[in-house]
């Protein structure tokens, strides 16, 4: 098997060039682990007179990428161009469609599509590969979908967007307030002028959607994953954290068959405490394995394109892997827990999330007398114990703080506490709910 | 695909009971993963009758293991007896003589005859897998032959053997005694009543020794990997490296194409560091994806067959990929360090390592006037420079104690610093001479 690999390539932004990068000067170590060469033979982007850090006058520029999915001569479409829908919807749709595999690194288009894609690409006995889609070059997906594929996987979760850790991390280390980091993350280039999509938890929703399809064999389901961001994270809530052992980060987590990106306080002698920075980090629970923890780089010209090359060498060597794990017109479909929970398909799930957990509750009360008894009165009504209890003194002008963490309980006992609480009329301030990550 | 994959176990020990329990009770998840049912047809192993935790009487029993090799309806052999000559060796080549795809868990095996079996399993197009070899159900073999597959390896540094790792974190939790810990190990049954194999790094020597190869490119070389066990380290030499912020830890490390395992001083906020008890962990570097860790559990039944089985899904899946990573054929070998370093094919490597490492060394010196100045001159003289020391004040019936950390320098430079040292007549014990992993 010498004939090349021939690479038809959409997209040459960030991870696009660090994809030619590899493999014009990688060429030789990756044809000998591939068996053949992996070439490039055509390339498409927004503006072919763009200045570029690497050379692409060898390889042929195509003006439209959809006219990719049908060279005669290319094998595999390389998709970097992002985006649930349009263009790069389009391009994996043809490419499939006319028999190419696809390797892609848009984890929007799988979280959305997914289980048609996947159907279309087993029924065309094509790859459609997406290692670069989840935690940059840490290799999670083929973990997952191949490495533990003897286990019943009972959890994962993961620090899954860069961004977030970064912003997250910094505050931490440097003492400032969110809005501060996020506006100088911009500055320097680490976040979009729009962050909301980091920031909100949309992409590491993508991801742990892709997770969760992959360790419970179900089809990928954006709309069912709950999803909050930390722009409400402040530096008072680290400090108390702090205090308590822990560490705030943002998690992806995926648990008995439901994705959720929140964040979260993580024990400070857990391993996803220690992630900084725009690492990530992703721990992955199996019946037979037990806790297996992978950690890296997870975003990153070179990182994400070490992922996709990875994706390129497992095509060439012949390697089809069904694209969720298990044959797609065996995953199980999440349309019951859509009814029963009463969101729509193209509504973001809401309301209470099943899974218990222990809680950290900041409150800021009044201080009048009895305000203590009152509020553990209203979490004894739903049964939920008190774990530890922090209230420091303060200025007689300030509100004084009542900070708590629970034993584990439920999101809508604790709902219903906090709206006991709220009737007292003694709460001077929104009050901070966040979810205790305790294993 | 729907034909099963049919698979003769030769042995039934603390593994092969797992790979048993694992195939009768994830059958069915199995099955859906793989694309077709995993079934063992035949098994072999030393005792019939011996009691087991699960029912075997529903395959064929083999008596001699050897037949497995040539049974007409079985498609792999999973090799868990064990060792590098004997019965597994000529088991695995009749195997693949035969055409039969083998699944192992042999390091031995691979470290000592890998390049030839290699070769016999690529020149019969069937799989030789091995990801239970190294580091129990950690996808490393994965990792480094598919998922990082775009990077040049630097470097591959890991916690390899459990058992020694649970004797140095035990001896520095309980503040106890080497000897003392490794009798409580035995009488545990956490390490072997011989248990030279895993003390004196011969298991990690095995392990490195493949990683390296995955890494490099080169055919697996048992003889050329430097070897150092955990017998001499200290309870005192823990406790100076904790002062300095270090932690002692048995290392495999495969670097500039030469695979070692010593003890080594590793930075207390380093992930290797933190990794307890019989916990693996292994840090890999390339130039695309930066620093990778993997960690989790090394050993036991089911993380063991864990690997196993999941070598049988890429089996059963079609997925065949060079033994090494690098088609065998293709592998370097390392003659050429052999003849220049004047080591026999058979005898372990020894001399001084190429490398350069700073160190640490202890010495228990005589307590007289201008001491510490002999010393620090002999340092100077080979160009060593001390990076911190350490003089506590000591009893006036003990010797004096002097540790010191270096900058960078080689190993053939500390040698003659040492025995100039010696030479001062002013020693009164060995010392202690330790790298430190500093990155």
């Amino acid at each position: 098997m010498t004939a090349p690999l021939r690479i038809a390539l959409a997209g040459l932004g960030t991870v696009g060039g660090g994809v030619v990068q590899i493999l014009a000067q990688q060429a030789e170590l990756v044809a000998a682990r591939a068996g053949r060469p992996v070439e490039i033979v055509a390339v498409s982007a927004r503006d072919k007179a763009r200045k570029r850090s690497h050379d692409i006058s060898t390889y042929r520029w195509v003006d439209d990428p959809l006219l990719l999915a049908s060279l005669p001569d290319a094998d595999v479409v390389v998709e970097l161009i992002g985006g649930s829908e349009g263009v790069a919807r389009r391009l994996v749709d043809a490419a499939l469609q006319n028999g190419k595999h696809v390797v892609t690194a848009n984890k929007a288009l799988l979280a959305h599509h997914g289980l048609a894609l996947a159907k279309l690409a087993e029924s065309r006995k094509v790859a459609l590969a997406y290692e670069a889609a989840v935690a940059g070059g840490i290799p999670v997906i083929k973990a997952l979908r191949e490495g533990l594929a003897a286990n019943r996987i009972s959890r994962v979760s993961g620090i899954l967007n860069g961004t977030c850790n970064y912003i997250l991390s910094t505050m931490w280390e440097e003492k400032h307030r969110f809005a501060d980091v996020l506006a100088q993350a911009q500055a320097k280039g680490f976040a979009e002028a729009d962050p909301s999509f980091d920031i909100d938890g949309v992409d590491a929703s993508h991801k742990i959607c892709l997770l969760a399809a992959l360790a419970f064999g179900c089809a990928p389901d954006f709309a069912s994953v709950r999803t909050e961001g930390i722009r409400r994270i402040t530096l008072e809530d680290m400090r108390f954290a702090q205090e308590l052992g822990y560490r705030i980060k943002l998690l992806g987590v995926a648990q008995d068959g439901q994705a959720s990106v929140y964040p979260c306080l993580v024990p400070l002698d857990s391993p996803l405490a220690r992630v900084q920075g725009a690492y990530n980090a992703v721990v992955i629970e199996g019946d037979a394995v037990g806790r297996i923890l992978l950690e890296g780089a997870g975003a990153g010209a070179l990182p994400t394109a070490s992922a996709v090359v990875a994706d390129l060498v497992d095509i060439a060597r012949g390697h089809v892997a069904p694209v969720f794990g298990t044959p797609a017109t065996q995953l199980r479909t999440s349309g019951v827990r859509h009814e029963a929970r009463g969101t729509s398909e193209n509504a973001k799930a809401s309301g209470p999330m099943p899974q218990a957990s222990s809680f950290y509750l900041r409150l800021a009360v009044a201080d009048r007398p009895g305000v203590l008894a009152s509020v553990t009165d209203c979490l004894r009504a739903q049964l939920i114990s008190v774990q530890s209890l922090i209230q420091h003194p303060h200025a007689p002008e300030e509100s004084a703080q009542i900070v708590l963490t629970t034993h584990v309980t439920t999101e809508a006992a604790m709902a219903r506490a906090l709206s006991a609480i709220h009737a007292l009329g003694m709460v001077v301030q929104e009050p901070v709910l966040l979810r205790i990550a305790d294993h």
